[in-house]
């Protein structure tokens, strides 16, 4: 399975909290597990030409993970175009975290995507209501994620093909937080943990989804 | 619009602090909110013969609301069998709380309907994930149920054709508690709140989600 | 209710044919089966300042009809993303057969919305699939158009939340031709038939599924 | 990965025209395409003691093929729920052709499962309408069946996950005729092919289907 994991890598670049947690970028630390897992992986950056995604580095991708956050107006329209055509024709996508914003997403989409916010100090449940899927497989009826930014409903998008987790908040809030899309011939599973000043992608069983979600 | 409210009517006999918030039974106060909002309401109840469910009842009505809990297993198959078979040819079916066990519910849904429960003092966010739905029009972001019997995830159901509403539970779970099934000609929603010993269906927003859900 | 009905207008002044069939346009005589049936009908069309869709008329909408085909390159991207905008803020959107490949339409989907089609003879059957929605209320099991083009599978759409109508093709086709879907809080329904140079909008089942798609 | 191949095994003992198409039933058939593909084999039959459905042989299987017609009615309702009760807990079942009147099938969806049918001559042409799915991987945009009974629509069954295939028949009729749902933790696919009277499974695009089904 060839895997590229795309990153902004620009929080890591300003902000000091944020290198202190993914020193080398939060995409090697997703490299580093999948490639653990058995992956061939690639890495691609937003400052690359062509921001690390080529025709020819699409071509040799099976699945495309994506993390962005503060530059999704950067990101060129061509090359938003370019990917949304690899997904309609059967690549797999992962978008994580902030990615709902995306230009990409949103595209795939449709929708606003726009959720609810608030940056805090939130414990986060996150429950499988899908127990049976293979992206739920292997992760118990929740786990807990220590602190992590809330994203929360109304989230604006299409019903999900499949829901796998829905996001339990301390402060009170609810969120599906695992949702599965078949568009075109492709596969898009959107998972919303990742806020990049908590060490989320270290994660024993974030880590287990994201893989999961992989495959 | 014609509504035959059905409740099991055994603890507002049996128990004491049931009898304080229902002194008539939950069916008169869903009968009495139901017929304020325009409905002409027919009650049932399960120590009526046929359990009040004859075929000339079920002709004349077009939505059946359903509140069982303590003898799911009294319900006579003969009649279950009867009610599935006017939910299918196109009668609509709002089934409340612990509805959910029901021989009708599980017998629609082909599943175990099983979920995690816990009798508690948990306050509940109901919030609204399909806000541009008819069930949830009028209803706000989330509203709060001050005290209700907890109801999670997982909830073995098939996935629902529209999830309206999801819970919050103070004591750290999530619920799908609002969904929506078609079923041959007929509609299907479940609703989640409403445990006996507390007042849920005194109150406004819960009544304003059941006058929806029954239109 | 209040219906604006859009039409690009352009094959009726342009083909004789075209012309004969629907001497005032398409969107004329889309309005008057709507106006028979109770609805407050306003018509624009693509050379209409703002091609008749100006933040105004917008607000006074409560379903939008579109009918383009030849021209759709023309419609301003600022249009599309204003009427976008109003779906998703809850303004109803009935989608008319070679809408399909509209920008709004494509950009509310996410996919390339391309189809198999051929120009020919076939007569075609319709068949209910979801006989107890409001859409297919009063439409018989099939019915039968005479002539129109075909629209054939694969339709690259996202799955609809709900399949109404499956067409049947004597060519040996078979395409999901109705076809509903929530975005925000908006309702989507694609309705296939509907080929500029078959009397198509007069029949009446194709009235009632419009007039039953815009209720 | 171990199937359980399933079969009523009536026709082929009392209809000599079936016979000769399955000289030793239709489950040596499927077993045989099956267990070239890789898979390790069961077969069960009604006339076995408990249908050959006992708790050990399902506990030893991952995937349950059933095909049944004559003799729904004498499977009894034990095993049916003990079939059931596997199929939640996570064990696949593919149902063919007939089965979809199966008790077992029936208890699974909760509607009648009933459609419109004809015996003749009709040809088919099987329409791929989610060709980026396992189940259609490698299976053509559309493929013929030379002679088959007519299964056509409407089809009481519950909106399906996912619709892999749409029959086109030459009589007239359309039918979803490969569906995929989940039911508990457990994957369920219907593929409507396969009268005994026509040698449906020995045709090679037939068996690629119900292989990649059982994956």
């Amino acid at each position: 399975l060839r895997v590229t994991v795309w990153n902004e890598n620009r929080h890591e670049q300003l902000h000091d909290g944020v290198k202190a947690i993914y020193p080398n970028g939060i995409h090697q630390v997703l490299a580093g597990f999948l490639t653990k897992a058995g992956c061939q992986v690639h890495t691609a950056t937003l400052d690359e030409p062509e921001h690390g995604l080529s025709e020819k580095v699409l071509e040799g991708t099976d699945v495309l993970t994506w993390w962005g956050h503060m530059a999704h107006d950067e990101v060129k329209d061509e090359i938003v175009e370019r990917v949304r055509q690899r997904v309609l024709q059967g690549m797999g996508l992962v978008v994580l975290h902030s990615g709902h914003h995306s230009k990409l997403f949103k595209r795939l989409m449709g929708t606003t995507c726009s959720l609810r916010w608030r940056e805090g100090t939130d414990h986060v449940r996150v429950w499988a209501v899908s127990p049976g899927h293979p992206i739920a497989d292997g992760v118990p009826a929740f786990f807990v994620i220590p602190r992590d930014e809330m994203y929360g409903e109304y989230f604006d998008i299409p019903a999900p093909d499949t829901i796998i987790f829905i996001n339990w908040y301390s402060g009170g809030e609810v969120f599906r937080s695992g949702c599965c899309y078949h568009r075109g011939r492709g596969k898009i599973f959107y998972f919303s943990p990742g806020h990049e000043t908590f060490p989320v992608y270290h994660q024993p069983e974030i880590q287990k989804v994201i893989i999961n979600g992989v495959r």
